[in-house]
């Protein structure tokens, strides 16, 4: 297993909709914003400055995969809860729990592959290197 | 199975990230759209006005999961095919090919929960209706 | 005066806010769409495929003043109609009209720099090619 | 004058454009964060908490007005510096700096209305309190 790190959010009001609670696209939003910061958190530098990995883009989604348990609402703190679950390859999957104290609000599964730019402009995947696994460690 | 039926949508500039493609969470907001407009175009009442199933607020999400396969840009117009894969009970599964022309961007499917409010403000789930299925038949 | 040019959007219950009218950020959005619909509209390419004007990047807001009117809520229609109010050498003056039928829900007036990439990748504004000015006349 | 608060926004990927750049639409969804947060930062409890305010609703913008001065990008830090520039029976005067260190981004001055929910359910802007003008001074 990988660390934990946890990204705050203060929920606003408008994030949330007619019901008075958080409108769902919003928690994947929170919960891409939770993917970054993972790795900068982690000592690693942003993907697009990531000169160990030259070409780098990041590493866009393959699939989400989100369980709703709970609501949230405005003026509510809540605090994602990162990790990665698991490297495969070109492949990892990166896990998120959305927490507002000690309750789960959702939680959320993403298959994300790490790419680099070629010089004919195509992204293609690449394995993840040991130096980032070794930052998550 | 239901119907299909297609919702479009005219991809916007600010739709799109710093790598010039579709910003993820996009895609859940399109899908909630043709979630609410599929029901419209089967010839019911928006969710707010069902007057035949009283007190209704909509049908909240339990559980999304998407697969992405290609990216989508600004310029483009995309479709989103919607159809009920399955009523079970008090949930139905309701599922979103994102198409551009023959091409699959993306594809959720979204479980969800018919809920009315009760006298109490409380939300229950209810199974869902006849009249419902039926028109979506 | 230029040509009148209508943008048409179904409002979304993921729009709306707690208060279930739209959350005023969403109106800039549409805004913004409307200003790229508008040239495409009057026949032009859009501004990343402007062969005529090379290196063009669009038309990067200077200045936004939105007044509000009246509130739209989710099932709605409504109409943006744009036009250009003031070619002023690299800056033009775009105004949108948000109509829902004969009401008038907001007004917005944006200042605009037309602006081409040099080749050091600085921006740079330019002015407005009789080409562009005549295709919305 | 009023206090001036702060409040701090990192920038996410998903809030910049294909131009790398915040889509301006999220500074206005900032500012009304920013709008709320000043008024709990001075002490007040949440609009819809305002019981020495009963039926109280928050303050519905009448009018924005923007300046872009430079762009920001993905991975910085920004303040938007918060205060009410001036107090005018029903309506006030809001201005937002938002600042990345010593650069001023953009510059906003909405103009709204506190307004409460009479039991007709009608809303109806109210002159704002002498505690809120002194909690904030």
């Amino acid at each position: 297993m990988t660390k934990t790190i946890a990204y705050g959010v203060d929920v606003q009001f408008g994030d949330c909709d007619p019901a008075g609670i958080v409108f769902f696209p919003n928690y994947s939003r929170w919960m891409d914003a939770a993917s970054h910061h993972y790795f900068t958190a982690c000592g690693l530098p942003p993907w697009r400055a990531m000169t160990d990995l030259p070409g780098c883009i990041g590493a866009p989604l393959l699939e989400i995969h989100t369980r709703f348990h709970t609501a949230a609402s405005y003026g509510e703190r809540i605090g994602i809860h990162t990790s990665v679950e698991e490297w495969r390859g070109k492949v990892f999957i990166q896990t998120h729990r959305v927490m507002r104290g000690d309750t789960l609000i959702c939680e959320g599964r993403e298959t994300r592959a790490l790419c680099v730019k070629e010089d004919s402009g195509k992204l293609k995947a690449v394995v993840v290197p040991e130096f980032i696994r070794t930052a998550c460690a």
